[in-house]
């Protein structure tokens, strides 16, 4: 059977490792999720990239907001309000379930790779999910206008209106990938690359120890997140400006370019197929915006089937 | 202005406090709350008695239950049973927020005292409200079956079962009495012991450095929580008999005999007047019985007159 993991951050990795899902028994699926974005608020340990895909899998998720779970209600934050606590991290009730078993499993000594399996297999998930690492790895997102912030402070408390000139991962280098990542990526017969944000969901991944030079071994398939120089959802767009760098499909591909055996554009991106091709990498054109669930599964499909063209052997070069 | 100080426990301490609130402005009111109970769930700091006392005197207590909140839904701790986390606890969803937002303020330095300030405040509180201690103190029942239980397992998740062999508080001889606490008695012309459990509620706060000393110099009044041999609620009664001791409340006149100017029974307990009044302590005999929140103020009131007797000097004897 064909060894299939995806590499996903929060709402387009969620929706495209959806898509695979939908494509099991065929193919095994593993998603090895960022967990760069996790953050202790109010004492609980909150993995935003890992709930988005886990709620998504279990058709949990709301299908509206890319985040926190469908049916939810706010009780328990609207009477924090009223007691003068912060409400800019919108903690439904129901999600605040997770949180506070994840965090008294991982207080009683459980590693987050533990606590995640068993929450998929509650919640009926068939596709093997791992967070990146077990160890605390923090994206911090260096801004014009205030230095550092930690991401949840850029990304909902700013909502990613300040200029971002770098970022940081703090503890990668100490981070192990979770049990299980490094085996899951050398099983692979096909690595796909979700269409999340490279800077702050793909990158910490990438920069994990190991990863980087074992899947430079391997079939590496990416998705663009960005389509007609902007983003269906998120700051990538708007931070590849910031980098100085021209947001386009072509940017996340030369981002990628070491990894990459194949690339995946949307549709409305057709005329970057002479530039992208010219670079020795295998391109798909497809619809790559997933408004229903039908698009995720034909969007995996049609991955799976681009990932067994014969490749010509062909220099790849700078584009 | 009378100075009156409460001294209280859980439900029985929450309801005679709220009869003294009832009596303000006429009184200035501190209530002394118990914070042996204290414990960590879910990595949140949950306070049992410091909630019920402060839902009590805010309205918002569950008028059924003795603990939590009135109109209080459960689909948090639903959602983690659901994980395969523990429900023992009662954890309601409003009850919730005022663990999340002490939880995060604690964790940002902020003293229990502080918190319980601006709660009480954000709640419409008009007495003062203080925990005994900023510190650690955890209460410990040595149980014949299990050894020693924290005071939570053995009194929610044993629903109190275990036969009691002794009682401990951890952390006691460190913890100070909390800003404000040494003050208010000292300040008090009246210290009313509330009819709260002895054992494990009132005996902490006496235990605390400096406390015991002090209140033997007050008026002391206690309202005995044994009325005909039994508690109204809580394990009291039980643990009176499991220490040796016949439950009562000559009982419990004896373990307070060292503070008391004078002791409230139940009209109830009529028979054991002249066996008290041979103490050398005044004795008030009342209903002590709050079923309705006019019970409350009218105890609050009878305590108040009762107060003002001149006592005969009489020589303080064992009885």
């Amino acid at each position: 059977m064909e060894h299939v993991t995806v590499l996903a951050g929060g709402v387009g990795g969620a929706k495209l490792a959806h898509g695979f899902a939908l494509c099991q028994p065929e193919i095994h699926l593993t998603v090895i999720v960022n967990t760069g974005d996790d953050f202790d608020h109010f004492g609980l340990r909150i993995c935003p990239d890992l709930d988005t895909v886990c709620y998504t899998l279990a058709g949990l998720a709301n299908p509206h907001t890319g985040w926190g779970r469908k049916e939810e209600t706010f009780e328990v934050l609207r009477l924090v309000g009223e007691l003068g606590g912060p409400t800019w991290f919108r903690l439904g009730d129901k999600d605040l379930a997770t949180h506070l078993e994840r965090t008294r499993r991982l207080r009683e000594g459980q590693r987050l790779s533990q606590v995640v399996e068993s929450f998929c297999s509650r919640w009926g998930i068939t596709a093997r999910v791992l967070p990146m690492s077990d160890d605390p790895v923090r994206t911090m997102v260096h801004t014009l206008e205030y230095g550092w912030l930690g991401f949840q402070d850029y990304f909902v408390r700013c909502a990613c209106q300040p200029a971002v000139k770098e970022f940081a991962f703090e503890g990668i280098e100490k981070a192990l990938p979770a049990p299980g990542v490094l085996e899951a990526l050398e099983r692979s017969d096909l690595i796909v690359i979700a269409p999340s944000n490279p800077w702050v969901s793909i990158q910490p991944i990438l920069s994990l120890k190991g990863v980087a030079s074992l899947i430079q071994t391997k079939k590496v398939v990416a998705v663009s997140p960005i389509i007609q120089g902007q983003t269906i959802k998120g700051p990538a767009a708007k931070m590849y400006r910031e980098m100085g760098i021209e947001p386009s499909a072509l940017a996340v591909a030369r981002q990628y370019q070491p990894y990459l055996w194949g690339f995946v554009i949307d549709e409305l991106d057709r005329g970057l197929e002479t530039t992208l091709k010219s670079s020795g990498i295998m391109i798909l054109i497809t619809q790559t915006i997933m408004h229903h669930e039908e698009d995720r599964l034909l969007l995996a499909k049609n991955i799976l089937a681009f990932s067994k063209a014969r490749k010509l052997e062909q220099q790849r070069r700078e584009f």
